[in-house]
């Protein structure tokens, strides 16, 4: 195994400089991360072990495996443990104080390893780091956003061949699994993270006529009826007929950033107010990310959204038809629902390089759901669009 | 959406009743499950909600999504809430009591959501119930097993093709590629669930040479560089070159139910004495099955294993090279890490309709792995093959 590349190790000391800031709003003098989330984010990489950041200087990084992590971040302290009850014997050992108020992942970590800490960290306060920690991610640093742009990049540019791989006779399943062996061939490494233990998500969801209303228990967008009631998103073997929509939802993971970029297709001809519709989504987002610059609101970019959509009478088809979710964009980067949320009371505002997809989508009944989703990232001038490939509803000959 | 199958609806009081005697083991008078992998088990689906059982009687399901999930589960009773704080006086409302001792999924369950659950059940004691969970959903029931007997059924005919799928001046990726594609087009759902949120599995791994002996941070029998330090495991982009193996371990998962099964090919010719290694990887499956009926230990089933390859002077290559496994085995089912583990220091009995993979490995520096993996129930003649396909060694022509 190789060093980590040159620049992710001069970028972690920011993405650290970012934790110490969150730690300090939360009034905490250390912050110890246990899962592959964050430990991607504070360490590039997965470990078996605990990144451990104090206030003030520089981390410690506690490994099991791999045996080589030393080698793969020259520069950074590793020390190598086998459990977690050596870690205060550790810090110690490095002339560092135990601390007096801990952040843990607790959104996350499991409740029977937040007693464990409890039992070894004896005087100290443990607090739930969760929302420090996301808010810390929510603005990327300069090689987050170099792994982002790339993997939008070359995201849109399998996007862009997804047409070509329709044939009359496929069901939204043949197409999805087309897609995502494109997706597969063009870099993609495949797994799809998420925040929160319930989300669950393959490569990604092609939807076709009313399955595309159907809602799924998980919080993405669309749901879909699945093939098995175990996994009840996505395809189900609705056959593309003609007079219906494909709309397209595979995300992108080829740098270990998670991108996001639908299109919709029609299949044969479909009504003019369904086309109009589509023409609204591009609309919403370019109007979306024109408004949004740092400082602004989200729920003021949720709330444009909305008002477009009622202004053309859509309302009622707006983020689903039988069942509606109340955002229209979320943030991304390691994990595919990051911070902020572009929703209903999430008053939480841009700042620059925050990264978000807009997905404003419509949805009608018998005929499926239009509209695009695209990643941006948060520039002072307003949202830059990182997925760049062709939004119009192209048609499929059915 | 539809009613669940019916064989699913009858199978469940089958599944609540092994949970309600672990519940007498540990002392507890409920159980009150949150997570996607219990609540499969619990209710056959994923739902947003969560499953209540009594230690006598019948669970009370409180559900927010999906609407319709009376009519998925007629006869049972379902509670719609919007959060879980209204559960106590949900169950007041039906004359249950609050629990004294209750059990929580405690090694996964989130720790704020533990703490919640606190707020929310003042006068009830928490317990860990995550051992009581997987200890009963180890053995499977009928219909458990009429699903995995289908994904094993299913899984070794894709493995067959397997074979067919490769192409001189292929790389491990591309090969992985193929098969994934090959598993999807014949009915795979994807998805493949792991207990612990640090385990982390796309479809499966293909190793080939020396990149089957780089450890991963990850608790499976091998690990593979992968091609991205946010992923390290799986393949690496090896070129498929002449005297070295391919170890393909895609696992299945066609019914929710998922099937483990490994198989090697050799590119060109390699040496007698890795042949012979392969041949003995499937004579330790072969012992093992024999010897495992019920009541037999596991740790017993490990050493019989290890016994067997260090007879044959095989013990360094065993379970990895540069760093070995202490497992040859481990049960599967809704996840491909369930109860119980073929290990050393592991002393759990096995009991009928427990599902087993097995897979001892051996692996070659400069060569690469051979062995296989098969998926077995338990019965009283031993364990009974389930993924039943060719074995041998298939010569590939570079």
């Amino acid at each position: 195994m190789n060093t980590l590349p040159q620049q992710l190790l001069f970028d972690l000391p920011l993405r650290h400089a970012r934790l110490q800031q969150a730690m300090a709003n939360a009034n905490a003098d250390a912050l110890l991360v246990t899962l592959n989330n964050n430990l991607i984010y504070t360490t590039g990489t997965v470990i078996r072990g605990w990144f451990y950041l104090p206030l003030n200087g520089t981390p410690l990084i506690f490994y099991r495996r791999p045996l080589d992590l030393p080698q793969r971040l020259p520069g950074f302290t590793t020390i190598q443990i086998s459990r977690p009850d050596q870690i205060t014997a550790a810090l110690q050992d490095h002339n560092h104080p135990l601390p007096s108020r801990l952040l843990l992942e607790g959104d996350e970590l499991p409740a029977s390893e937040w007693f464990q800490f409890a039992r070894i960290f004896t005087t100290t306060e443990l607090l739930n780091g969760s929302t420090p920690i996301r808010l810390a991610r929510a603005v990327k640093t300069p090689y987050e956003l170099t792994l982002l742009r790339e993997s939008c990049r070359r995201h849109a540019a399998v996007v862009a061949t997804f047409p070509s791989l329709y044939r009359p006779g496929m069901s939204d399943l043949d197409l999805s699994i087309a897609m995502e062996n494109a997706s597969r061939q063009a870099g993609s490494l495949g797994l799809m993270r998420a925040f929160g233990g319930r989300m669950e998500i393959f490569m990604g969801s092609v939807l076709c006529g009313d399955n595309a209303d159907t809602p799924a228990p998980y919080d993405f967008a669309l749901g879909g009826a699945g093939l098995n009631p175990t996994i009840p998103i996505g395809p189900n073997n609705t056959p593309l007929r003609s007079g219906t929509t494909i709309m397209a939802d595979v995300s992108g993971n080829f740098t270990g950033y998670i991108s996001d970029c639908s299109r919709t297709y029609a299949i044969g001809s479909i009504p003019d107010h369904v086309r109009e519709a589509h023409q609204l989504s591009i609309a919403i987002c370019h109007a979306v990310a024109q408004a949004g610059t740092p400082g602004t609101n989200c729920e003021s970019l949720y709330n444009l959204a909305i008002d477009l959509a009622t202004q053309a009478g859509l309302a009622q088809h707006f983020m689903g038809y039988s069942q509606q979710v109340k955002f229209i964009g979320h943030g991304l980067g390691i994990e595919i629902n990051e911070l902020p949320v572009i929703a209903a009371r999430f008053t939480m505002t841009l700042e620059e390089n925050m990264t978000i997809a807009l997905e404003p989508k419509f949805v009608f009944p018998g005929i499926g759901a239009v509209g695009i989703e695209n990643t941006y990232v948060v520039t002072p001038d307003g949202m830059e669009k990182l997925t760049i490939c062709d939004e119009s509803l192209i048609t499929l000959t059915p």
